[in-house]
């Protein structure tokens, strides 16, 4: 039940979340680059639309992700607990070589596979070195702590926002989605203002964060990826303050990455593109 | 900035939860089986009063563990951020044999303590063996989520808990504490129906679970330790629902276990006194 054992591990595999709407007919190069990671011909892609509630959603990627050279894809649609038990889908997920959650509901995703064997597999494909991603709130649920929802606006507020726990890939990261067209830097400082620990990660759309098994984030796509670093923090008001009040923050780093930047998240160094 | 990689593995220390106000005076049955824990005179116990705003809440403690026999105790009274970085309250912290964080506020122990040296030793002390306990908001504090604050009442209601990253012992336990007494069971259940993946504590007060570093919790104290097993869950209703409105969860499993009971966190089966 703890988190995959990813710390310096270089086994462990490529965590891929994308802020969502990610270019799928002119320039796909976000899926594109998902791909080849993943194995390109010889990659064999798990897709899991639980998120959605459009049944086209997990059709509509195999096809993508076939398009753009996959060997293979699969989508496996769980729309109850029931089917995590799935002896059939079970083992096409053991066999993936990559595993990918498409945007809708986060909530959708954390009721629907919590605490099942899906959950455990996942985090278990990945620890071996299996590259999991996911767009919009299949990106939001790659953590072990996950934005389940809040309020826009760039002042964090006390209480402005709603943690749950998500898939538990890694605590080093928490990121948001939609960044920039949702305007979401205060719910996501809101966020690490109750424990500065995670790196916060602000993914606008289009855009994508491919951490590597050694810990470095490289940003592909048309936005950019705002690294909120709280390490240096000197204060957080949050503890003292009515619910609704702006949150006193001192100290807080913030780094604007665009498509070729990068970010070093063991020594919390940024590098320009 | 993983949780400390204690599943299953028998050097990790033990982990005391404690469900607030604990006799002090005529039977004080938890603090003395935790300074035996700590290895009775041989112990050396600190104690983080963070939480608390009240300057004696450090002294009492470090004057109570030493006249129930431990060999030594020491208030690390840390107020700041800034204060984690001290080199002799770090020491003395290395030299422990047990941790122990008192009540007040868990909010202020997450803002002052999160990412900082002094979480980061707490959770290596814990993976080689050092016990680390804690009452109250010192309880709260122990695993990876934390319900931070919330509404009281026994129907779970979408909204009504508000879950933090927490100091991040384990991730395969969540609690309340004052369980009874705050009429805590609705609050406890919506936290699990987000990600119904952990375990959930109730601890009354002056109850306490202490957990073994092989996963057994063993119920000590004169109320009880309400076990709440969402493995088998088939349904959650959260993500379809209005905030506010009555969470739909099926198959929940309670177990209330008094003084003497126990709970095997790995088999999730529990034992009558």
């Amino acid at each position: 039940m703890s988190p995959a054992r990813s710390e310096n591990d270089a086994q462990r595999g490529w965590i891929v979340p994308i802020g969502g709407a990610e270019e799928k007919i002119n320039h796909p190069e976000i899926l594109r680059r998902f791909v080849r990671v993943a194995g390109g011909e010889d990659a064999r892609i798990a897709v899991i639309p639980t998120a959605s509630q459009l049944e086209e959603t997990g059709p509509n990627y195999v096809e993508l992700f076939e398009s753009l050279g996959a060997g293979a894809a699969t989508s496996l649609p769980y729309r109850t607990r029931a089917e995590t038990e799935r002896k059939d889908w079970l083992d096409t997920l053991e066999r993936s070589t990559a595993v990918f959650y498409t945007g809708g509901n986060q909530l959708r995703l954390s009721t629907v596979l919590g605490g099942t064997a899906v959950a455990t597999q996942v985090r278990r494909l990945n620890a071996r070195g299996v590259i999991v991603g996911g767009t919009s709130a299949g990106a939001a649920i790659l953590p072990e702590h996950m934005i389940a929802y809040g309020e826009t606006g760039s002042t964090p507020q006390a209480g402005m926002v709603s943690l749950t726990p998500g898939l538990g890939l890694t605590n080093r990261v928490m990121g948001d989605q939609h960044f920039r067209e949702r305007d979401r830097l205060g719910r996501l400082l809101s966020a690490l203002a109750y424990n500065p620990f995670a790196v916060g990660l602000g993914l606008d759309e289009d855009t994508a964060a491919f951490i590597s098994p050694d810990n470095i984030l490289r940003v592909q796509g048309s936005g950019a990826v705002t690294v909120v670093d709280v390490s240096k923090l000197t204060y957080s008001s949050v503890a003292d303050i009515a619910e609704g009040k702006p949150i006193c923050m001192t100290n807080v780093v913030l780094h604007i990455l665009p498509h070729g930047g990068s970010f070093d998240l063991n020594t919390r160094e940024p590098t320009q593109p």
